[in-house]
């Protein structure tokens, strides 16, 4: 696909190198994708084919799922320009053995059938990874996920932590966490009792990360002893029926967050932060399309983070091109900083790129995750990390080889780094 | 002017394409220029000209308008540099037939002549028209334009509401609008009844779309009526002879703001949003040289307005690369939400091509109206396009039919939906 | 380096240009560097060594020096990535005969016996200027400095700002501007009195320029007299033991600025101003490695400053590629602003060139100065502007003379402005 010879070479290089997937929403239980509407039940298609103009009819549940991929394939002519498209295409391609240059309506029932059938084989899950070349993979597990059932050392338990940051007053939160933990959480001391019993749990099935994803406006401070009491009991007094007040709940919010970090130290986890995206924004949209970033943010709101927790590693996901130049600084300048994939709205070729130069210029290469899936079901993980590494291939042969920095061999030890060393140096695995 | 043989190819395809040219400022009674001073009176050239040192003492009304020309061509070679420069040479090579590598004073006596003499010529607007293979022209009107005398197929009129949300504090403004409507606006009631006139009479008159510019702090929300009509009150009871109280002013602007979002569902218009000028940062600048934007600005502004209008699209021009990744994200979500052109201080082939890339990979290609000119006379649309063209062209063929993702025809189509088809399908002509 | 002829070629004629290096923080009397670790010792060094894992041990002051260059080669292969290690292997390259591809820890004793060598050479000061073809360089001078003991025609001083602005309420500061100019600051009236004295001190000893960095939030505004009156009594009553407050701090501030930018206006001085950069962000880092931008910032809050002081040129310097933008829009529209250079945070490859291309197509040729060193020693002049100077001539090929928009000697004749002539002019050396 790459017109550059040096390009192709370090491509082909590069595509040996066994993966590990950092970021991922894969339900061990079920990873790979049983029907052709587990690939295109992915919220990047449903979205684009609604945004170019389908009605959300075909994505009722009671619809035919082979009905409703044939209803997003009649709408994918309006986006095939797109990244996601070629995604699909590539899908197509390498596990179905689709041979033509586009995917059409007309398409739908063969494809349909082939991936059936394929899916259908008993290995395929391993036939996915194979042709993945892709090792161990990252999930995203709920806080009382009871995490049991599959093989920890491929697919790597992480501790996701946005409700218990943002929904703690919520009551079915507060309940699943009470069952989780034994803990009815009513003040700091008695959330800081349940935390670690979720840590304790967690590290124990295998944990290598625990994560988050921030809105814009967020900027974690410690709360002091008193303040956080005071903000608990006006919360708890507030009853359950509705949210509480934003003050207490803001306060609170700082305070589980800060409880987190704690943790991460105690524990020896990295915190992933995804910092920027605005929940909702479109609240008529599909499922998982609904939201959108503010490029008015700064990494300037997790300074006093930084400072405290030298000894957190923090992998950070940033959603501009605005925000991965402070990116980059913030990760040249602090030791527990580091760049983390390129993720959602960033994670296509034209910001790929450029966020891509960037970093390898100025950040210290030990430093930076090169990329993850971010993917819900396996299939997925082939086409996205084949975006990453022919873009790779193309800045390390421009950037890099052809003006004489390194060699060959150097940017493949490098592109390394990125895709599999330094993700296991820094979740420890 | 390309060096890659198949850049050169596309481009020679895509500069067949008949263009429709969505947002203008052509004065249909006079569209073409007739002498040198309309070319180069256009801001570019006087903004240019005075920032790179020129006085504004040649810009004065009683200056004879060739030595104005010779002025400004005698600064030109500090700001030779510049794409704006660019588009003048193009514009003395294929309209002039001028032959040289560069302008300068000395050649304003030769050029001015030629230009008259074509210029005066008959049929000189077929003649540009033509040579430039534009069809149809959008046009900016007031919203008091008779929108008589021209052809309104070829030059499609628009309303341009700036003065209606902005400033019908101004007695003049709510004189003219009075005038036009038969309404004196003094209470939400009534604005609705003067909003639906001119509606009535702009689309009798064949008008396509409305139109605004924004400033960055702009935040629509839809007013109660019980305060609506208290800010009307308060407006009306201040009178006239100086500014109303901000809060009120704010309260009626967002009201008419709305209002207009209302008619342009009621009928079926567009309403293009030009997001992100200040207007009279450079106080002291020349005639329209004077604005600035600010980049701390965000869609998220809009999402009240985008979610309470689904029947309405919002084709969207920004100012900034910070702010396309936004719109990228916001039209690739929203489906009333398409891309529009590349506007003002963004129109430059840096900022053109990396906006552009982002754009065709992640935004449906039927929500992307690729280009317009801004131009006010004919003459700047043949340089303005070939400008657009060349970039797209060499990002169609490094990004698409190198690539394989796919063939040189489609990769033509896909330039048509942007150039054309895209624009006459949203605005429905 | 260059694979492609054209640039090349560019490349070797711009590379003869003789510099004007228009803002370091060199000490003129002691320019050149004495040992590798005045080297090493550069912040960039020091900062990615511990951003890479090195603890700050080996930068303490008892440390041997030749044992603190082996410490930070020691962590250089975890950054050999980066833009700043690429600076390195051409100074050893360069200056020191070094042969290698890579420098590593195990080079550590030769490279240092052979810098201290060729640095113990006694017209090494020359050495390296004629190696790096430099004439002239701009220093930073404290407002205290006496200026005296160096050719000031070679190193031209420069009165750098930012104590007076920020921190006069500092009993050592204010101690030092009272010795300075024999003026004890108590009112605005003082205040100018001991500014003009500054100002007859450097202009009379061949200043060139004033400077300041700037935070992101700081919006300069004329005080009125009452309130400044007020704002330093205030200040003054308030005693010396700990900061004022912030309301009368900030009045002062702004004041002081105020009147630095009406003493440029007298004395005929360009106004440097950096903006956008936060101190002590990491408060832990080594020497001056504790710094980051934040990206929310805008060009807005110095209109009424470019407005007020049409006589003074503002050379701006910004950090990131979104402030460039607006720094674009500003320097195309204002007379008195001009850019400056590729700051900091943003003097990596990556973003110079968009931000080059960008000012290139858009801003008066005679408006731009292309770059500085920002060089704490002599040594790194080379490696800065080789960095700098073959972006240019890739961007100059790419852009200017392949498409056909000038001739190779024009493109020259463009870079020649950008390396010294502007500069020459605007700071009228």
């Amino acid at each position: 696909m790459l017109h550059d010879r040096l390009a192709e070479d370090l491509y082909g290089a590069i595509a040996a190198i066994p993966l590990l997937d950092p970021h991922s929403h894969i339900n061990p239980l079920q990873p790979a994708s049983r029907t052709l509407d587990d690939i295109l039940g992915y919220h990047y298609y449903t979205e684009l084919a609604h945004s170019a103009g389908m009605d959300q009819t075909p994505l009722g549940p009671e619809v035919e799922p082979r009905e409703r991929v044939r209803a997003i394939l009649r709408h994918m002519d309006r986006f095939d320009n797109t990244a996601q498209y070629s995604w699909f295409v590539e899908i197509a391609h390498e596990f179905f053995g689709f041979a033509g240059d586009r995917v059409t309506a007309g398409d739908c029932d063969a494809l349909w059938d082939r991936a059936a059938e394929r899916m259908a084989q008993p290995d395929w899950e391993d036939q996915v990874l194979r042709l993945s070349g892709v090792e161990q993979i990252f999930l995203t597990n709920d806080f009382d996920d009871p995490l049991t059932g599959f093989d920890t050392k491929r697919y790597v338990p992480c501790l996701r932590t946005d409700e218990l940051v943002f929904h703690l007053h919520r009551p079915e939160v507060r309940q699943r966490l009470a069952k989780a933990t034994g803990v009815e959480v009513t003040n700091p001391t008695l959330l800081r009792q349940a935390v670690a019993a979720l840590f304790e749990h967690f590290t124990g099935r295998g944990a290598k990360a625990c994560a988050i994803s921030l809105p814009p406006t967020f900027a974690p401070v410690q709360v002091d002893p008193v303040s956080a009491e005071a903000a608990y009991k006006e919360w708890v007094a507030h009853g359950t029926a509705t949210a509480p007040p934003n003050s207490a709940q803001a306060m609170v919010a700082c305070d589980v967050f800060w409880t987190l970090a704690e943790h991460c130290r105690t524990f020896k986890l990295p915190f992933d932060l995804m910092i920027g995206v605005n929940r909702r924004v479109y609240w008529r949209g599909v499922y998982q399309g609904q939201d959108l970033f503010d490029q008015r943010t700064s990494l300037i709101q997790f300074a006093e983070l930084f400072n405290s927790f030298p000894e957190v590693t923090f992998p950070l996901s940033v959603l501009s091109s605005g925000q991965n130049q402070e990116l980059v600084s913030y990760s040249w300048i602090f030791p527990n900083v580091v760049t983390n994939g390129h993720w959602w709205y960033s994670n296509i070729p034209a910001y790929i790129e450029n966020d891509l130069r960037a970093r390898l210029q100025a950040v210290p290469k030990t430093k930076q995750i090169g990329y993850y899936s971010d993917a819900y079901k396996l299939e997925f993980i082939l086409p996205k990390y084949n975006m990453y590494r022919r873009l790779l291939a193309c800045v390390l042969a421009d950037d890099y080889v052809r003006p004489g920095l390194c060699s060959l061999t150097q940017a493949v030890d490098l592109a390394r780094l990125l895709l599999r060393e330094n993700a296991r140096h820094i979740f420890n695995v």
